[in-house]
């Protein structure tokens, strides 16, 4: 059983459910968008993590095996992406990073955010411009070393 | 004169006299990412905030023309990008992207968060695990319409 | 069950009995379009449609989950398309889209039409030059907004 | 003396006269997008057009022979395309051309709409919803001939 | 069933039935290419054309359906073509059409050769040279419109 | 001076005495087309051709040994083609030349229509459904050879 | 069955029976090479070669009608190449072989070696540098007609 | 001084003195085709062979520090290949390789043939077919070792 | 049964038996690494390794000619690659091996690092900066030979 | 002066001037491929680095300010890479890297070795076999952090 299937597996089962995200990541003790990534296949999960996922989306024993194992990681989904949700995302990284880069440059030095030791965290916001979506990476800063 | 020498021009001058984001941001009332994308082409700028940016940089008056023009937005990078700064972004949208969208649907239904109307920001932490990136995205919902 | 399951069963259905998107729409309320949209798989339909569809389509009751679920939106072609009725329009935006946008500049501003908030409409024509096809697209005009 | 150096130079001088394509439109007796068009580079122009371009853009004569000779068409803008403007037309074709395809087959039976003898109009529109931007293709079917 | 399929049986069908193009071509009053064009995908059959490839090849009832629809047009091959028969025409429209449009366009102003309504012929020439191939397509010129 | 180089001198040499293919063919004996190619950068002209277009096009004499050398072909257009003109001949080869393959193999085995040694000839048409253009590939057939 | 489906079949055979090309060859009259190429699917077989490769192989009656026909040839590897092999030969072609066509060009004016009639060898040799192996490729050569 | 720019002086050198590759090839002591690889880039001249190359072709003293260094070998073409010349050789890569890769491997077992240690010889015969050209590449053969 | 069908079932085999790759290399005596090399299908095994591994693993008797053949290699991966663990060698090759080369070079003259006799070393290191990994690469120098 | 236009120059210097990337190392105590990653714009230099390389490549002062800026790192070569020496390295990434992985993890649990702190080392080597080249990568272990 592959990563990929685990993920098929898992994602149907939730709907079959009516379990949400949050409800997910409270059975784990995870935040909802880390615990999606775990069942996409974007992490490695613990003993305890993995148990708790198969008892609660009632998945096959074997799934166990596959959640403890450190993923090769691979995208769920075409790429460059089709889908207008992710575009936008795909649009930002193309067209402003070098921008950010630069301001991010005078803040820290030459080096890079980390994306191992990274969290992620999605909010939902009512304001007078009308419903927002607030979301932000919060990251280790990496320093390049000399040799 | 092209937005791509403007931004050429308009960085080694910023070079030269030493300025930093955070100045340029006071000089036109803007936040520093937002003045770095304006002087990298991804703006229109109002004539006052033009008329500000030529003057401290001291721009050639040409500039001013350009700078305040709906401009077509092309990347300052080789695509996919090679810097590890930039790469470790295109990371999160390649894997993470998908896993993230599924848990802001069961926080707004079918949509999109706003590439358009949308904030960045940028802060340096420290903390007990180091020195870390935060940086957020703040963008309007957008749902789809019917007909 | 996959959104491109549901188009392949619903397509196939749609030929067994006849139906025209005309008459879907009409089942659903949409317009013939946007009912196709639907049954593609670029829409979130709501319970009302989703019921109705399945029943005039004699859809698996399976079918409701998915088609009320937001989409991760795939192209349902190859990518450049191959097909001559849907190259015209890429060569359309391919060559001609730049003049277009500074055109819509001139009107609007700096900014985008959206493509979420927009309605297609697509007509017949018959006048001196023979047959026509008249195809619109009507959005919701965005602002980029400063921060 | 190429298309893409006529375009370049076109566009400065339209600038620097702040014509705008409506004006520029008046001067041919065009419409703003078609009028566009043959500047950047997508039409024939007959000697009375080029002639009166010439004169209200104040073009080098060597222009002339430029715009009156077919033109081999190229894009004015790098592909995929970048700019969140275009993007979203792109988008448009990309997902759902498929659904518009299968309407129009309904209505014309196997044929495309031509892309050669096509009338392209753009209107602002303000309704309750804010401002508006529609956008229409207007045309001649083909019909797939057998042999 | 799609388009490839009934491609698949119907080409497997012709050879265990040892008929050639030409035969087949008569079955249905249409020109050997053309018939071939027809159960490649690359056209729409008449209800006539359908029944007598039906009847001849034996094909299942179901291929009936989908022989009198518009196709969706994707290639029946790897692209770019890997064949050596089909690369030599890849290397003429790769290398040496913008020579031929240059002269076409002195023939016929600017326009383009339909690929709508176009016929295509095949013949076999005995010459002192040796065995030739001759090919040619005739198709209708279209002119651009202004507006 | 490169082959690229001669490419664009000639052309615009061409457009500026007003000279078109077919007087040009005649000067050196050969077809439009074939004149064509050979300033196009797609032959390896004789001496007296050479000296027949150096003279008539008034070309600078180094342009002399260039075309009597045999050439590197590359392609005198971006690719794949953006000019309507041309990807109609593309599209002809994408779609339909595994039907056209098909039909040649019963007439002549296994084997390829040389590109090499190969004439093509262009012709404008008038008849009951307007304007056609007839163009024709007459090429040696090669057959494998066992070993 | 199809050219991929038959190469499969004939491979595996040529295992359990621990066959060489070599032997192989000799069962057809053939050399090792051709013999390879024509099981890979490279080649349309005489009647008395396929029945010789059905008879020896013991292979599926159906594979007679397959062998006998003249293939679309399609690479059986992706690509570009991985294997270390094939890799050195792609990059002889992507690095050498201009500077082998100048010499070519000298020994045999503007032309190819053709890819059609040509035959392949390959020899083991011993040496003091040790084991070489030595491919050579015996090719007509075809030289561009005028017309 | 580049690697690119000592080819091309060098190969207009060659062709104003109308000098061949024998002619060079002997003023060094090597293979006309070694002597056209070195001049392409792709070797690193002895000292000896750089101030013959430099005596004969009468090239700027500064090539010599550019000829005795080791290359970065970048093609001396477009890639893919568009000249029929070189992508006959390429389509004999592409196709016929993994069938020659097999017989090799009976031959020698698992390993590759070195485009290192590696000679390039290339005849012109004259037989009963025609003329043909017989290129043949002697490689060391390297196996591969165990750890 | 193909490479990527041995070396799935391998892998599956591994992980329900809890066997290291440093235990399999125990068992046919060589490196870890260069086990999992082996069951990844990138070597041919001796036929004592092979029945060595057959043997652990409880692998099908038919994987014991699979494993003993030359084998196509071909990425196990999707490419460019997506995990981040592999991104950060490609990062390496793509960013810092032209200044490798260009110490190596000095170091050796022109010629490469064979990748056919080459050992790969993987330890883990516990310094004062934490947890490190060393991975070294240790191949024959090839010189270029002339001809 | 862009970090593309430093490397240029810095590298014509070194040879000019021929001087090692020993004696380069030597001149800043650092190691030499940590002195060529520098001046190839892989590395943000100290100012005592850029002055002591600046005086003894003696290079035009408005170096200093972009060797002592954070770059935006890109490659100095084509992609893929076409040099023989790159090439096998991009060869073992893209074959033996899951391997390696796969063995690591075992070592180390799921995360990455870091490519911004990690040294790299070269050694020339000589033993039975001949002359061999050493090369080590010695990166921080980062492990994934969970939220």
């Amino acid at each position: 059983m592959t990563r990929e299937e685990v993920r098929k597996i898992a994602l149907i089962k939730k709907d079959e459910k009516s379990l949400t995200w949050e409800e997910l990541g409270k059975a784990i003790g995870r935040s909802p968008v880390y615990t999606a990534m775990l069942l996409y296949g974007y992490g490695q999960a613990s003993l305890e993590e993995a148990e708790a996922l198969v008892k609660v989306l009632d998945l096959p024993s074997e799934t166990l095996r596959v959640l403890t194992k450190a993923p090769y990681r691979t995208p769920a989904q075409p790429w460059p992406p089709t889908d207008p949700f992710v575009y936008r995302f795909y649009e930002i990284v193309l067209l402003y990073i070098p921008a950010i880069k630069d301001v991010a440059h005078e803040l820290f030095g030459d080096g890079i955010m980390s994306a191992i030791d990274m969290f992620i965290d999605l909010k939902r916001i009512e304001d007078a411009s009308g419903t927002r979506m607030l979301i932000s990476f919060n990251g280790k800063w990496l320093s390049y070393k000399k040799f």
